[in-house]
């Protein structure tokens, strides 16, 4: 395996296809870079999961895009990110970025009042992850984490603006606005298609940091600061593959992209 | 392993918690039962997964309980029992019971005008397992199957008496009493939770088929049959196994059975 070149390709990984709104994300701001994204259909969800058993599974994957010669690793899977981040940027020769600190840095920039709301699922919410990255960044504020089980599959299903996907954002999303909190981190993958059911409904006074879109710029400095970005005019190819059932993927992957995906890969892990 | 004797208990397996509606029926159906459960958290959900992946999961499973001493293996997954009994039953030396037969025989025996509705998971939907088995039964039944994903999470979150839930059940369901199905099969073990909701949006004209009461009825009948019935006074010892994450089984647990478990075991498989 020769060492990675700027013309290389960023590895993304995620449980599923939740990732795939990180993936859009670099496409959109690193428009000459190739990704390829490993999404693990047969062992998702991450969230119920244990530590241990997540790490393992992390580690299985970043060897095999290793193996595919990526130059970064991006974990577009906030459970991984929780429990796998120290081990993987420990063990890994590549720069490797999780989508915890960039939504968490997001929102200590735009916070004015220090009162920081975070939606993820009951994996993430309990993981304290992002209560740890804003506190290591803002000590002094607030983190109001709230779990929204539902919000997944009403993205799966692709009920965004859905009669019953209001009542459920109102449920789960009341308690953190009467709390005054001013910005509300996306924690999960999966939200940023439901962004404009959860602005209207937590209103035009609490700004929403959507972790796909950080996570992507964060992954563009990183790769300028180590001069690793592929050339403009480089040819790009993208490589989808999944642990197991591509047609579901396939199906979810226009809905979470806004495009077509041509072709997919099926790789059996562990 | 010594050959399992009328006081040796019931093996019952699902992918994850759901499978607890068909224990909690075997339990009340059989009170001098003994049950050893195994969910399968680890891997939780088969739905999405290919085939081959179910039933070497459930090959796993089985061979599992089998070493536990059980006297009969309770299929309480559709996946499972769609993609895996033809393969259980040939290899394993106890009678082997499904889901999806038992759901089968009761709504051919319910519909007086053939028109039967079937919901479940997309996987279960796709598998058209209940299709096959009442066409099996009645050839000239029309079977109107319709998946709807958000009744797991929701059953889940315990939101069975919600606005949300009833107009999420009124947009799956609608469509189901339109065709006037007389007759609607619960196919998929996490649905008996949402058993009141559902039955008010489809109304007393359709009857009801719960999969875990019939179940539970013909594993009864197969029992007694074999004359491996435990006798009543036996000392009844329920064992609950899950392979990853025993915390969030035992919290659910509780919503799934209608009654506490006091201890878990942790299992890893695979």
């Amino acid at each position: 395996m020769s060492a990675p070149e700027s013309s290389s390709p960023i590895g993304v990984f995620d449980s599923g296809i939740g990732g795939l709104t990180v993936a859009r994300e670099l496409m959109r701001q690193l428009p000459n870079e190739s990704i390829i994204y490993f999404g693990d259909t047969a062992r998702v969800p991450y969230g119920p999961k244990s530590p241990d058993t997540v790490r393992r599974y992390s580690h299985e994957i970043a060897t095999f895009l290793l193996a595919q010669g990526v130059k970064a690793v991006v974990v577009a899977c906030n459970t991984a990110t929780a429990h796998a981040l120290p081990m993987l940027r420990e063990e890994l020769p590549v720069p490797v970025v999780g989508v915890v600190e960039p939504g968490a840095r997001a929102a200590v920039r735009a916070s004015t009042n220090g009162e920081i709301g975070v939606i993820g699922t009951v994996g993430t919410v309990n993981s304290r992850a992002y209560h740890r990255a804003i506190h290591a960044l803002a000590p002094h504020a607030h983190v109001r984490a709230r779990a929204c089980p539902l919000f997944v599959p009403l993205a799966e299903e692709g009920w965004t603006d859905h009669a019953a996907t209001r009542l459920i954002a109102q449920e789960y999303l009341e308690p953190l606005v009467e709390t005054h909190v001013d910005t509300l981190v996306l924690g999960c993958t999966h939200y940023p298609l439901l962004k404009p059911v959860i602005g209207e409904v937590v209103g035009r006074g609490v700004r929403l940091i959507d972790s796909a879109e950080e996570t992507a710029a964060e992954t563009g400095r990183l790769l300028a600061e180590r001069e690793m970005c592929a050339e403009p005019g480089s040819i790009v190819r993208h490589r989808f593959v999944a642990s197991d059932a591509p047609d579901h993927f396939l199906t979810m992957a226009e809905r979470f992209l806004g495009a077509p995906v041509e072709s997919m890969e099926t790789v059996t892990l562990g």
